[in-house]
């Protein structure tokens, strides 16, 4: 079934959502994005993503073409006309198509910026089974550009990582630079050692997950250790148990790191109580 | 006057030059590009261009949808179209548009690279008036993803760049990594000291310059002396004179460096007889 996604304004089926080869977004990777879940036909967090998203415009000097109240009814709406109960939102916004290509941004008052929305549909996203049995990850090179705190859609390395350990037999890359763990090609990694809950603090290295920001709050109001620095492969396979959270994962167990298995292997309860409190406390709090 | 453009096989007026918003090049800048120079409406060095697109493409494991003969016929049809004397012809491969966004690469078999070529018209290319003066650059950090020598869509920090010269009355940046220069925004970076052509070597950490391979050989067959290594922004604000490469500027004098001017501020000769060499073999050499 086709779906009826959102770009400039305008409700129209996807097979009719096309831009300008000058799209800045499709020349220059000249664009930002955020995805929200959604659970009981409600949004995750939206507050989270569209303060982020505030941010990385602003980051960008790049013009929001939308208000934030109408990009909260024009979530709504594509949740209601895709019927949408389980499932995601990507929202990208690029610095819009000028006439000409050119490495100086353009008159924002003359070129507007492009907004395009669709949704995802994922029946099971909350009781995914994967959670049961955990995921592998392999390390790779970080070789992603410096200001990975902006979300833009510069995706290739993430992408050829996710095609890595694809090869490689596992479900995902973490990644390294200068001997630590930045994050994952699409999620924020972490480790629990000693019943502390391990994670890099934020800078311009990671993105500052909406996810980690909720995680690491239900984290502490249970009275649980938080301990936000960086840490290695060697470290994390000699961890209790490890995981990953992202907008769409939630909270996810890593079973496996370089084929050196954590513990015996299975998910560990830390993982498994922080998901539960997560789910609970999103779904409360959802709009 | 609306150019003509090609998509997909087509040739088409620009205003209809569109792209699915499911294109990988629009959300993950997954796509890579070229741009060819003409000069008498004759393309210079479309060889290199083409072999390094190859070679991007291949780096990248995306598929062509095109040979390099028909590739050579787009870009000879292009020029004919738009009545292009002196200018440029710009060329994108992405890796399509799936069905829906996922970091994991699309069957090739199912979802076709798409290809996009379009003109720019740049009467006064090759007798450009900024020669005569030169440009003034400004170093700041290279903070760009470490596989520089593919030739990618993730042109935003680059693209920062450029704005960040502007802000400071300057023409282009110069990026730092380590304590030594990489390149230019998006031109190959060369200082001249003692009668030596000075410029970094290649690697992951730069563009493999079509127009810094011709002039690296030009030189050599003029018996200058070319040294390929990598040099700080102090050493170059020391230097007799400096310079840039690209398919678009050719060679172009540098005569300021972060307020540095370089000798009495005026463009050098070495870069100014570079040039000269290098515009008469490409004129006699181009198809």
């Amino acid at each position: 079934m086709s779906r009826t996604v959102y770009l400039n304004g305008e409700y129209m089926p996807e097979g009719e959502a096309k831009v300008s080869i000058f799209d800045r977004g499709f020349l220059m990777a000249d664009g930002v994005y955020e995805v929200t879940s959604v659970l009981d036909g409600k949004l995750i967090d939206f507050e989270g993503h569209a303060v982020r998203l505030e941010r990385s415009l602003k980051e960008l000097d790049m013009a929001s073409p939308i208000s934030m109240d109408d990009l909260l009814e024009v979530h709504r709406e594509l949740v209601r006309l895709n019927d949408i109960n389980e499932g995601m939102i990507y929202l990208q916004i690029t610095r819009g198509a000028p006439d000409d290509r050119d490495f100086v941004f353009p008159d924002p008052a003359k070129v507007p910026s492009t907004i395009v929305l669709f949704t995802q549909n994922k029946p099971g996203l909350a009781d995914n089974p994967v959670v049961k049995k955990g995921i592998k990850v392999i390390s790779i090179p970080d070789e992603r550009w410096g200001r990975r705190d902006i979300k833009t859609v510069q995706l290739l390395y993430p992408s050829m990582g996710k095609m890595m350990a694809k090869a490689a037999g596992a479900d995902d890359a973490w990644l390294v630079e200068d001997g630590k763990v930045t994050e994952g090609t699409s999620n924020n990694a972490y480790i629990v050692k000693g019943g502390k809950i391990i994670t890099r603090e934020l800078s311009n290295d990671i993105l500052h997950g909406i996810t980690r920001k909720a995680v690491l709050r239900f984290a502490k109001e249970a009275q649980m250790v938080v301990e936000e620095r960086s840490f290695s492969i060697e470290e994390a396979q000699g961890a209790d148990e490890a995981f990953i959270t992202s907008a769409s994962t939630f909270v996810m167990p890593v079973v496996e790191i370089d084929g050196a298995k954590l513990g015996d292997g299975t998910p560990g309860p830390v993982a498994a109580r922080l998901r539960e409190i997560y789910l609970e406390e999103s779904r409360k709090a959802a709009v």
